[in-house]
């Protein structure tokens, strides 16, 4: 049986039951009144950063898209660790301009670049680890979204569509919502929280089958991105596209006056276990598809 | 400018000095009365893990190679995070065998998987992050090796002789000296500690221009292993190879006694800056070479 047999979220399910992880965006550490929270993704130029993406651009998505991990567990970053395979060949000034984007994307978001690996390999592979910290009533994972919760997202959907509009790099341009996560946080009134990076019904899919609840989204209420809205079907951008990197969370809807940060209600918790959207009056079904590596 | 024009070790000083990172082992967080110890290695099939290399012991290498960064700072292992790409037609069966191999390691060394990531990617890569806790008072470090401090490792030296008689496995199976290094630790008398992984010879240069000292070697107190005595230069291997995971550290010779682990004097730090082995009442300087990437 090959990997491309099995595919990367069967993967997943295996490693996370045979080391008993929780299904969440970080891994945490006891530490006193707060949890110590880790997060790691690693990144080709194969499969992340396609042709014409500016090493800048690559450097800023890498830790970005680490960052966004600790902000939906309402984690205030501290540290990253960078490691780093290339070519020996690459050109230094690209390399230092990888690091610029790490840098920039540390200096908006908060944390130190604290450590890391540089290696050779012939294709460029980055793999970054993030560190944050959150006191323990305060971290958000994705379990515990309730029948009758209201589920919301920050920013808009579907800005994958850059891609095929041929903006590259304003894809790996993404803004990390850590002010929003840890602000929600603090409220302690979240019920779960993931980010959207899987895209928005794969990541519906996940919170169904952690919580054993089904979801009912408004067509109309989806924040549709300006960017989607120039496609042909720019609801299939919102819902089936990765790359948005927005929260998505669950909370009781008489909690909305509190949130001092901008976000869109989508939808509810239903009973069951359907991830059904609505337009019109009409209720379909949402496919449980969006990018996933080895088979897609 | 090429990476290949400027050699690891510079890039990893250019890196070091533009984010006013220590060269340690281990970056290190503040947590109270200690520190949270943090560690990253990155390795891939075209460099690492040679033709006939086991998955087996390619997942306990990869993990081993970290707990060997944190033993050097007299670190407990805690949690690792593992960022693997693989092949999408690498079989299932390969990949958990990388899998056994990291479990057995953390078994023997101590510590949890606690995260991490999988992609696709042309090649086999993986990246480790390690974490431990040490107290601050205990945790060791690169810099404070003094004059007349005499100079000491753990195990064998030239252990990359397996390489070249055949066993690969072997050279992979490695041990990370983690007792030997919370022992050390809790005795707070090293001034220094380092691995081996990039060779003595390469270390003792890293120590004396972070310490601004130099080092004098006696060629028969080398503990030569006797895999690289089979080969015709046996101090070459244990001079220049790399691929030890043993600790190298340094402290007053009078706290010897109070070890309670299997170490070696191989010499003392000297006034200056030169590294030099002494045989037969001749002394030769230490060549500064070992294996880098991007230039080797």
């Amino acid at each position: 049986m090959k990997l491309c047999d099995v595919g990367e979220r069967e993967i997943v399910k295996m490693i996370t039951e045979r080391f008993s992880i929780p299904l969440d965006d970080c891994a945490f550490i006891e530490n006193g009144n707060e949890y110590i929270v880790l997060t790691t993704d690693t990144m080709n130029e194969e499969h992340h950063f396609p042709e014409g993406s500016k090493p800048y651009y690559i450097g800023w998505y890498s830790v970005a898209a680490n960052i966004s991990d600790l902000a939906s567990a309402g984690a205030k970053p501290i540290a990253i660790l960078a490691a780093i395979s290339m070519p020996r060949n690459y050109e230094m000034q690209l390399f230092e301009d990888i690091l610029n984007g790490m840098e920039d994307c540390l200096k908006e978001c908060g944390g130190k670049l604290v450590g890391g690996d540089t290696k050779e390999a012939s294709i460029l592979n980055i793999s970054i680890t993030a560190v944050g910290r959150v006191k323990k009533e305060e971290y958000m994972g994705r379990k515990g979204a309730k029948e009758g919760d209201a589920v919301y997202v920050t920013g808009t959907l579907g800005k994958e569509a850059n891609l095929y509009l041929g903006d590259i790099n304003a894809l790996l341009h993404i803004k990390p919502r850590i002010k929003e996560g840890m602000m929600l946080s603090k409220l302690k009134v979240a019920t779960s929280c993931m980010d959207l990076s899987d895209g928005l019904a794969s990541s519906l899919y996940q919170l169904s089958r952690i919580n054993n609840v089904g979801f009912l989204i408004h067509e109309e209420w989806l924040p549709v991105d300006e960017k989607a809205k120039k496609m042909s079907n720019p609801i299939e951008f919102a819902l089936y596209h990765g790359g948005d990197f927005e929260l998505l969370f669950t909370m009781p809807e008489k909690y909305e006056e509190r949130l001092q940060f901008n976000f869109k209600k989508i939808g509810y918790v239903i009973h069951g276990k359907k991830i059904l959207i609505e337009k019109d009056g009409k209720e379909e079904e949402i496919k449980n598809k969006g990018y996933e590596h080895f088979i897609s």
